[in-house]
């Protein structure tokens, strides 16, 4: 194959100018002075920009060759125009405050912006935007004026993965000074997410910190996990082995030996968003490991239950609504309204007239996205372990 | 602007299948079936590949509709080529060991792959491949038999940047359970890359857990920054302040408060790469800071002196070689041996010649890369604090 060229010197030229890649000139039309570089851009970023008053993004390429070039945020498809220069120009319909993930589409190929700080979501590096919108999400916001807790990014040794696993581990503000013990949650990302989604997606730290400082929350440990077995290359998969059993027999001894916890089931919740409230229920109920959790929460995550299977669904953990209202101590399911496909309220309906206790939340306005599950997660997070 | 399709129905069925984009059909020619997928992919990826033994990779997309398809592998361009179906294969010259940043590059956009985790690289959001060969570099890879060090991702405001700063700080293994207190190396990355470099490209948490077990290293805390200074959108620049303020004017006091150091400049480091050496001669030398820092070490990263300036360049703190010589415990630094453009054998030669103390490390047959940091850093992690 042919090297076309190299040199460090040309390293050092090329670096210089590349504080953006492929991006436009300056020059804005007037529907887009209004707006700004979304806060996910990487450093010096012009697009893609969002407006807080119309709540549109703008995104711009500067693409001559290009035939076709289309931007996907979350799962609608934006066509670009292209002007005599080579600069596609794509605006969006107004979206919902909050985070959203984009892929840019030239001629076919669904891609990366390289203009935007990564995140992890349809099982793929995508692209980010952040939609602000007044005070609308302060309470997701860095805030100078309340102590901070931490991210701890642990890479620990599985043997039932066969390799290390990635972890992040919130402590609250007071932890690194004090010899408190915390109760812990154990909080999982969605489908085609990994264990980065609930910090740089959800700002679970914000949320937290901001919450405690104004007494709304509980200080608690959170063990920000995955979803996936990742494996060494070689194997990428695990036989006879799930999750669950990660979670269960690894994960919460190493986090008990490895930080300050209080070590029982009273003070141990397990949630997930969409598939991780699934692997939730799977881990906690179906499994059989209410002896070891008494706090749960599905944020869009509450699947597969209806009035005809109740008795049976998740191993039968449902089958005698006195003994699992007992054994419980929060049952929590939220959702968005806008999350039509997947009937969230015949669920719950199904729960209510078994007469399982649950607290639900519902998000206004909010579809199968992070709005929804920040909303979720900051009503959880105030009825936590109290 | 159309918006082509929306809907949560289409959200789950585009989850399920998209584990890998734009991936081929896994079917292999017999030179790539010794290959096998990089450790810096996705889960499940199976593209870009990595052989250990001819240290070729491979990449293929399928692109039918793209024109033109090339893979840039740090600096070297190299040529797709199309089959009937539209998949683009492209193979690699032998790499050098270690870690390398690609783009994609489709009908003149260069793009990130989304297979690829995210490396902050070239002031983007890059990919990366990972290139093994046997037991070369086993220093720098995780070892379930040695204690682990935990990194601390914390965002802490700034006055200076008018925002928050995000940070990543080692702590060696021992940390978290004793009452001992620690030196601390300051450690910067290269130009267009960012905190994330020495840890996910570097791999600095796996080269001191593994040198700490060994005896080789002595236990410290690393903090791991940023040398660019990130403010809020609206902002993007800092009037009369620099990077080199926000270390040692809010940094180092930060750190001594949050953390059990050594708070004295005996036990205070810098070091940096490429420009982050450079940032750390002007933030320890040229601003006369060596009553705080006893130790610096540039890694491809000491620019800018000669015979000729040597008694100008750095504030002059390079005039008088036996105070130099008395104030710092250790200058180290360290390059490759093909990284011709930089001509650091003129600058040590120059040191030299004036009579400044300093240990020196070079790497054999590396340029301007990621192996020549790794390789520096575990020579000046053995000499550091001792």
């Amino acid at each position: 194959m042919k090297k076309l060229l190299s040199s460090t010197i040309v390293l050092l030229l090329s670096l210089t100018g590349l504080s953006a890649q492929n991006q436009p000139p300056k020059a804005m039309t007037d529907y887009e002075k209004g707006s700004f570089p979304s806060e996910t851009n990487v450093l010096r970023a012009e697009y893609p920009r969002v407006d807080p008053v119309t709540r549109k993004a703008y995104f711009k390429f500067h693409l001559p060759l290009a035939h076709t070039v289309t931007v996907n945020v979350g799962n609608d498809v934006y066509k670009g125009t292209r002007d005599i220069d080579g600069v596609w120009s794509i605006e969006t319909d107004p979206l919902v405050v909050g985070f959203h993930y984009y892929f840019v589409n030239v001629d076919g190929a669904r891609l990366t912006d390289p203009n935007s700080m990564s995140y992890f979501g349809y099982s793929v590096n995508a692209g980010g935007i952040e939609v602000p919108e007044g005070t609308e999400g302060d309470y997701y916001r860095f805030n100078k004026d309340v102590p901070h807790g931490q991210i701890r990014s642990i890479k620990y040794h599985s043997d039932i993965n066969g390799t290390y696993r990635h972890i992040n581990v919130y402590v609250p503000a007071s932890y690194e000074k004090g010899k408190k013990r915390y109760p812990v949650l154990y909080l999982l990302h969605g489908m085609g997410e990994n264990e980065f989604g609930w910090v740089d997606q959800g700002h679970v730290d914000f949320i937290l910190d901001n919450m405690i400082a104004a007494g709304e929350a509980k200080e608690m440990i959170v063990v920000v996990m995955s979803g996936d077995i990742r494996t060494t290359p070689e194997i990428r998969s695990v036989r006879g082995k799930t999750v669950s059993d990660i979670y269960v027999d690894e994960l919460v001894p190493f986090i008990d030996k490895n930080f300050r916890t209080l070590a029982d089931r009273e003070h141990r919740a397990m949630a997930g968003l969409s598939r991780g409230g699934g692997q939730t229920t799977t881990t906690v109920l179906t499994n059989h490991n209410m002896d070891k959790f008494a706090w749960i929460a599905c944020l869009s995550g509450l699947f597969g239950i209806n009035e005809e299977n109740i008795d049976t669904v998740f191993g039968g953990a449902l089958a005698d609504p006195d003994a699992f209202n007992k054994q419980m101590r929060l049952f929590h399911i939220s959702w968005g309204t806008e999350e039509n496909g997947f009937r969230f309220e015949g669920s719950v309906a199904a729960l209510k007239k078994k007469g399982i206790n649950f607290v639900s939340y519902v998000s206004e306005g909010t579809a199968h996205e992070w709005l929804t599950w920040r909303r979720g997660f900051h009503d959880l997070a105030g009825k936590l372990f109290k």
